[in-house]
């Protein structure tokens, strides 16, 4: 469905396969693949430089998922130790698309697409969040 | 996306948002909306009477889920008092295709479309997943 | 350890069994236990008319745990019908000692002593917590 | 209330905290750390060449959590690096308790002390467990 980049071209985070992380079919249950995309987003955005911790206390920006795809292909199981893999597919104002994968060595376990959004909260967790641009600093690191 | 089905179409189940389903970002984890839906699926099945665990323990048979795809419109909050709903897209012999959703009164909060495959487990959590079709009492009742 | 409250005298939440829930061992994850304990606190504190979210929001009060213990006698398992239970054992001023029990009908699965804490959040998610009295309208409720 | 072991002494396994272990509070969610615990403890197993899923599959033995206890001192909180650690506080024939803590550089979050024991499946996610003895090899590893 989705093209598979060549791995050198996406950055990479290795996981392990935790008993919180499977279900009782013996396998990972597949919420948990978000889990591992956010898990390598974040990575990935460290690695850039931006921590988004930092980000939403200075500048109250939060990056949110708008929306996900999530394709499984083969189970991951407890022990099992995986990459969580992103690449970038689309560079918006204010929005990124990100094409994310789950490999257990040569093999694809899942995959997705993930959109995410930037919005401002302005002020505490009950209030509204108001979309807004990248800020530029990010833009230019990723591109 | 998807065009929305009137409600009174669809299996609706009813839930609450706690605290171990929100983030730092004060609103519902994005992952956890595939917890929602896959709650949603449960109880449509146990409302069909399907238990899961009575067909994994007996005929070695459960869903898993293949294909999920979520758009996060309005973000779920603390003490929300959520449903998320379930309806047949598509019944093939192998995999049904669910149309799932997640409302707050009347706010369509996510959507997404879901495809979960019958697999029979060759004995025990370490073994092989082969596809199988689904049970043919199910599958009436589905349809 | 702890002795057993009659059933009638503690708040009953009930709750249902999902896969989310289970590990590859096939029964519910250890962890998941202390979510069904939050769950009927949530649902405890909502009876007694306190939102937790407005507490938050309006008054900048959490309530935190500060101390868990988790004793389990018996594994659930995927589509159990559990009720979780939780019956005030101490009331201080800034914190409180809850007994907690999860049942299957009449079979004690898991039980634990949470002490929770009131507390302050200074402004935003990165700010510092501090400890509160308990608001006056709350305590009386409880006690 | 538990004596503080030097560092130098526990075995420790990095960790961050990602969207998914964080709450609405800002913090991360309670029962997550049971989940940190628990990677300790696989993470240790591990590095003495104990394999818990080889251990299920060839020989049906689990190690399950019968008691834990947690204290929360200070809250971690989205992007920190931790450190979850393990220090065997008893060893007996069919369980171990385990002294666990997770720590923010030189500072202590949170603490608690984790008796697990061994037992076996007869067959099966939906088979009763039995208590067993812990493999002697692995006994003999731990002491």
């Amino acid at each position: 469905m989705l093209a598979p980049r060549p791995a050198a071209l996406a950055y990479r985070h290795p996981l392990r396969v935790y008993w919180e992380d499977t279900d009782a079919g013996g396998v990972v249950f597949y919420a948990n693949y978000l889990k591992f995309f956010e898990r390598a987003r974040t990575e990935w955005l460290r690695s850039l430089g931006v921590s988004q911790h930092a980000l939403q206390r200075e500048q109250g920006v939060i990056f949110v998922v708008a929306e996900a795809t999530l394709r499984l292909l083969r189970p991951a199981r407890l022990d099992d130790a995986l990459e969580a893999t992103v690449a970038v597919a689309d560079a918006a104002r204010a929005s990124l698309r990100l094409q994310q994968q789950v490999w257990r060595g040569g093999e694809l376990l899942a995959e997705g697409m993930v959109r995410i959004a930037c919005v401002q909260a302005a002020g505490g967790s009950g209030a509204d969040l108001e979309p807004c641009r990248i800020p530029a600093a990010i833009l230019e690191k990723i591109q």
